[in-house]
């Protein structure tokens, strides 16, 4: 069956970034530092094209993120090109001519734009809201799950709705004190713990959404 | 060398306890649920006087809090018996003739009182703020650590202080949305994981704090 979910890194005091995002800044300031634990992975390495790098108990936790799934929905601040209207020349994403996603993805946004087709990944931008890019998103992935590539605002409001199957978050040794907190508002969503994995400098916890409690 | 140390139960949101704390609801609302995970162990039964109860990997986490402790600090509000001065008669904890402490308890109050002994624990009333309670704990440890009880506003007081050594959170698959968050405006704090414990509906996060950073 598929199922909808995501996976994000969150500091110990719940933040996904850190405080004043901006277009120069897309993680805020300390986000980065959220990230340290991912970049000397052989995975996220070789997902990214380079050679090298290390093995260890995230491997598996984060080669998983990927396997089986079939779509990626983001919100349109993480697609990027800065808020409001498209503009000229046109902003084709973080991720150059041959993203790593390789299958469709379905950036939410308020501004209709025709379909983006790059090496292997097709962007396509939905202007009617999370339950349409859903639906647009388990068409196009099949019998594959769809994942939430983020940010906090997207994740939060599919959570909301209880309309996420499963997420695991990689918590992080750090407090920012401040920034984007990805469990807001979300009392009375009934969750069971999946698993929990111990990892350098991470610790990764999968859990799974119960039935409205 | 005596550590300051404290372990806490904590949802995956961030809470460790619910909204609306009152003297008839110390935890708040949903703030019992918490804690649902441990009262089944053998370990915590024993050390409350029962037979019994299931052995799993929280077992040693849960053995390993109280090992070692020579003194215990805790606030007024865990302690007990309604804010404002001490009335009469007299409130003598929550934990009945015989507390589970078993050495002594710095109580962080701004109403001074003489010290309460019960069996084996002995209450002590610290009127002149959190530095003057920890040493007076560390002068009654010795060679022991010195473990806060809570709640989570003397936690964080410590924690701002940069008093703290190391802590441990057990989190709970629970999101309640509201209540008393443990790690609010700790930023600049510098954690690293020292290790994670997958246990059955719970995940033992410990860390050991830095330098400033």
């Amino acid at each position: 069956m598929s199922k909808l979910r995501f996976n994000i890194t969150m500091s110990l005091d719940g933040f996904v970034a850190g405080p004043n995002q901006s277009e120069q800044d897309p993680l805020g300031v300390g986000g980065m530092e959220l990230h340290q634990w991912i970049f000397p992975l052989e995975a996220w390495r070789r997902s990214h094209g380079e050679e090298g790098g290390e093995v260890n108990a995230s491997t598996a936790v984060v080669e998983e993120w990927t396997e089986n799934v079939g779509a990626t929905i983001m919100g349109r601040n993480m697609f990027g090109g800065g808020p409001g209207p498209w503009r000229e020349p046109a902003w084709n994403g973080w991720w150059g001519e041959e993203p790593p996603f390789r299958h469709p993805v379905f950036v939410l946004t308020h501004h209709a734009r025709e379909p983006l087709e790059l090496e292997a990944t097709t962007f396509f931008f939905v202007t009617d809201g999370i339950e349409s890019a859903l639906g647009q998103a388990r068409a196009a992935a099949g019998d594959e799950d769809v994942s939430i590539g983020g940010g906090a605002d997207v994740i939060r409001q599919y959570l909301a709705a209880g309309l996420v199957d499963e997420f695991e978050l990689a918590v992080v040794p750090l407090l920012l004190g401040a920034g984007a907190r990805l469990l807001d508002d979300l009392g009375g969503t009934a969750v069971e713990q999946v698993r929990v994995v111990e990892a350098p400098g991470v610790a990764h916890l999968k859990y799974r959404v119960s039935a409205a409690a």
